[in-house]
């Protein structure tokens, strides 16, 4: 039941900053809500989340590759338009804009020399698939380090630096990430504090479907069997927290345990670790001055998932 | 003579933001003239500039750590903030807002783990000298080597950051730069286009003293005598420009020429590079097809110098 028109659609990087400007200047305050596409439930709720504290909200719809590295899924990441349209004009009160862009870093100009991956250094598709000399990149170089920074050497610096790039071009009041991906929220608050952008970073709690799973859009291609055994991930983190609650304080002990029942169920763990919430420092023991946070990222069949549970004791 | 009132001088990032929201919503638009004081001519013609291309203008004045290693002069670097106001209640028109902030590093948050300089890792005074955890910086990746970029490693990242920083404090429309600082301003341009700031960068004309020597707060720190021989770089570098202009396109012979002038003038060279005009990639030939620029770096006494010359044949 959509309670207002559809949502214009934007594609063009002046027009939508203009139509951010007018709207300011009517008095109005924005929402950003940053997706790839190929909506679901979590992404819904980001919404909601922005229309709590925002007059008007954009959901912009990019495939981002500036944070994927040649050997990752950019070009099998799960898109639909249409479908996503479609989601949007279900939300209660409308989305005002949809902001699509083709290329985020076509900047008109001639291609820089470096067209081709470059030996022995680590470079994002825009690298490699002409970002017509895009060089600028923001790292958080701290919180970049470890969990999915070891895996994705990439991925951060891209995240980043597209978020910038959305940020000056939408100009909005508030934006909201989710925290499914945990430690993407905390680099994002963390750039937006050091950089001094005027806008104000909300961040939203992990959505799961009925059966436990985190909701992600690459849930898509799990099998059905490969999906019951993920539940591992979730079912086996909210044992951790359950026990962590109940004194069970000691990291390793709680990792292991996490570590075993994923593997036990045919997964792949990349990282199973208990950190500081704001710093994302690893953690010995878990205590009541140190807020913790246990997050997860394990691969079933192709599918690298994540999930993260904080442990407030 | 002041032909309106003095600047407003705001310390304070809500404070500026404030100001410029307003000013903004009254329709005006605004300038930006980043400096770190011990203002010359130089900085002057930037707020002339300023003017021409904006409704009302901001000067910052800032002497940012984060450009300095901890071997560098940010601790003998000049400043002089009541002559600095004098010289602004002089320009004609005026200039609106002076923004002086105490410490842009400042969050108000517990200090980060990482106090001291780390072995092995080039670091600014900001995270020697506590940046209450500021870690997030922006890079121009290929624009900040060669030139300066060789002996300041931190440097460019350093100018890069604060600038983005002011740029989400002002929220100007405009900000110039000298071209004194010939890389900081091609670094600076391609950062705006790369994270889609919402800024027209304009470059200024370098200014000289009469008798030559580029205008810079550094000057002051030159004797006489150190002064007399440092003009051998400007008017090594006015001859190469006449040479190549006249045939000579040959750049190891015009850079030799500069390199043996200043050095039998009891300078030190750091660098003297012919390089294409946008890309600052070192060019062996002069043509009509690549725009140069002839940038020197070199030190006399203490005080490291810069100049340089675009050559358009």
């Amino acid at each position: 039941m959509a309670s207002k028109d559809p949502p214009l659609i934007i594609r063009g990087k002046d027009e939508m900053r203009e139509w951010s400007r007018s709207a300011r200047a009517e008095g109005k305050t924005i929402g950003l809500v940053p997706t790839m596409g190929f909506l679901h439930g979590g992404h819904l709720s980001l919404i909601h989340e922005s229309k709590k504290h925002a007059d008007l909200t954009v959901v912009s719809i990019y495939v981002n590759p500036g944070q994927f590295s040649p050997n990752e899924d950019l070009s099998t990441y799960p898109s639909d338009f249409d479908g996503d349209i479609q989601k949007l004009n279900s939300v209660s009160g409308g989305v005002d804009v949809v902001f699509h862009p083709q290329n985020l870093y076509d900047y008109g100009g001639r291609r820089s020399s470096g067209g081709e991956e470059e030996e022995g250094k680590v470079v994002s598709c825009v690298e490699i698939n002409g970002g017509m000399g895009h060089e600028t990149w923001v790292r958080a170089e701290r919180l970049d380090n470890g969990l999915c920074g070891n895996s994705r050497p990439v991925f951060f610096r891209g995240v980043a630096t597209i978020v910038a790039k959305l940020f000056n071009i939408v100009e909005p009041d508030v934006a909201v990430f989710g925290k499914k991906d945990y430690q993407q929220w905390r680099i994002i608050k963390r750039m937006v504090r050091d950089l001094d952008f005027g806008i104000n970073v909300i961040g939203a709690d992990l959505i799961r479907d009925e059966d436990g799973l985190a909701k992600s859009s690459r849930n898509v291609h799990l099998s059905p069997q490969e999906r019951e055994r993920a539940l591992s991930i979730s079912k086996s983190l909210s044992n951790a927290k359950f026990a962590a609650e109940n004194g069970q304080l000691n990291c390793k002990e709680l990792r292991d345990s996490v570590i075993q029942a994923i593997q036990e169920a045919g997964g792949k763990v990349d990282y199973a670790e208990i950190v500081e919430q704001e710093s994302l420092e690893a953690l010995k023991e878990i205590s009541s001055s140190s807020p913790a946070v246990f997050c997860v990222a394990a691969i079933f069949g192709n599918v690298r998932l994540l999930d993260n549970m904080e442990i407030n004791v």
